[in-house]
């Protein structure tokens, strides 16, 4: 008999053609295996997961430029590590497909997040495909970061500063897929151990900041004069839009200075607040504490 | 203001609370979290990483117990990791959510996910909820294996003996739920390092087996009378179902001894054919080689 490769093989063949050669140092074995093998880092090194999807008519549309959804389902997974100081290292990619179409359309938005794996030096190791009724692409990564140095959302205490990267709100239509995740403020955040906690902003501050403050279990008040807005977007909108994939961090008063004096980017950094005792409650000068719910 | 939930943030919160506490060595935080952090297992070990998804109406039906869908989700990944010889230790978890029904159904499929979890001894450490139009859940695994001894597809040499685990075939409408990942015979087939290449059969031996020939450049032959199958299942459709969800092995003509000797579980092991070189092509005796084709 000769040989023959099925349908689902023939498109994961054209799909992840452009991904090869993973070049990760360590990689035993990759795609087309059961299983991605890799040697363990360094014990200096913590291991960083997550996992993050993008769905059709939630994220993107369907007249979304192909390559750019693959860079969003890449970027948006970034930007959560960026929030943890981490150092991307191998991604497994899930493509739900529809139909021939979508299988198709898979072919650009593997191109597009190929060249974003290049970009951000990530090699793609693994992944699947399954049949589901609208397109999608779940991304899971693994990163390390220097041992016990990162963040996470339970470490502010009151008193403590609230600080956003970049500018708010506006990120639809085009931001949301173009945004580069703060990857190296992350890791210079942690590395010099300045965050009490952080997270990155992807509901929306009036969604993302009472998440932080939940872990903390601290209140906290922000200032609406103070946030950094993109132009053309009220404060109310840059707090409940969401997809602004910039880093908010909790910020002990004694090491505030050395962050501005030492903060090394052009990326804009803003204190936009402080944390309180959690008695006190939640204070946004009247905003409404509403961001992106994938559940209402 | 007052501290509120969002809708979403309510689900995952009861979702959730059955997978904790997390209890795994190394783990500095892991739900709630942007990201997952823990330590770095030891340079003995390499890291296997593994992403497989459920979803409605392809894996699971409507009517199909929650409880065990939850299962399944994580059986099926770890069924991977068990075919690279791995020991499991820690999951993110995706749930793909359409509609309230659905997020009162997940509270049920996350208890099961959960004690599925606790029986394998895996962690589940993150994860996150999108809206879908139809439920899904996909499962990612961090898993460990001794340095270096991981089967992969690619190393079966024209000549090494083709062996499988269990039975085949009759899959549905049940066993398909209820399976056991063949964990331990697949950490002791690693350890051991008695196969030349490993998979798990998932898509059915006609579909499969052609992958792990082709990625370990040989041709095969199968002899139909040879297969173990289930009572009430032919041979045509134990090689084209699917879901058996056992361990398929090529081994070296000088360890198939030792192996048929020293093999220490009850779980039947049973050899079914021989690789060829590549140029003679793939042999059944007659059976189509064909197994589930998710895009066909």
């Amino acid at each position: 008999m000769k040989p023959r490769l099925s349908r689902e093989d023939l498109w994961i063949e054209r799909w992840t053609r452009v991904l090869r050669p993973s070049r990760l140092a360590g990689l035993r074995h990759g795609l087309g295996h059961d299983c991605a093998v890799l040697s363990s880092p360094s014990k200096n090194l913590d291991l960083v997961l997550k996992t993050d999807a993008v769905v059709e008519g939630v994220h993107f549309l369907r007249s979304t430029p192909a390559a750019l959804v693959g860079r969003k389902a890449l970027a948006r997974a970034l930007s959560d590590l960026a929030a943890a100081g981490a150092t991307p290292r191998a991604a497994l990619v899930t493509a739900g497909c529809p139909d021939k179409k979508s299988a198709v359309r898979l072919q650009s938005i593997y191109h597009g997040l190929a060249q974003a794996a290049r970009r951000w030096r990530v090699a793609v190791v693994g992944g699947e495909t399954v049949r589901t009724r609208q397109l999608l692409l779940s991304v899971s990564l693994l990163g390390t970061v220097p041992r016990g140095s990162s963040p996470h959302r339970g470490g502010a205490r009151p008193g403590h500063l609230l600080f956003v990267t970049g500018k708010l709100g506006g990120s639809w239509p085009r931001r949301h897929l173009t945004f580069s995740p703060r990857l190296k403020e992350g890791q210079w955040l942690a590395r010099k151990k300045i965050p009490s906690a952080m997270m990155d902003l992807s509901d929306g501050l009036g969604a993302d900041l009472p998440r932080l403050a939940r872990m903390s279990r601290v209140g906290f008040r922000i200032d609406p004069e103070k946030l950094p807005l993109h132009p053309g977007v009220t404060a109310r909108q840059a707090i409940s839009l969401g997809e602004d994939y910039e880093l908010l961090l909790a910020v002990p008063k004694n090491k505030a200075a050395r962050l501005r004096k030492a903060w090394p980017f052009s990326t804009r950094l803003t204190e936009i607040g402080v944390c309180l005792p959690l008695r006190s409650g939640f204070h946004t000068g009247g905003l409404p504490l509403q961001g992106y719910d994938h559940l209402r």
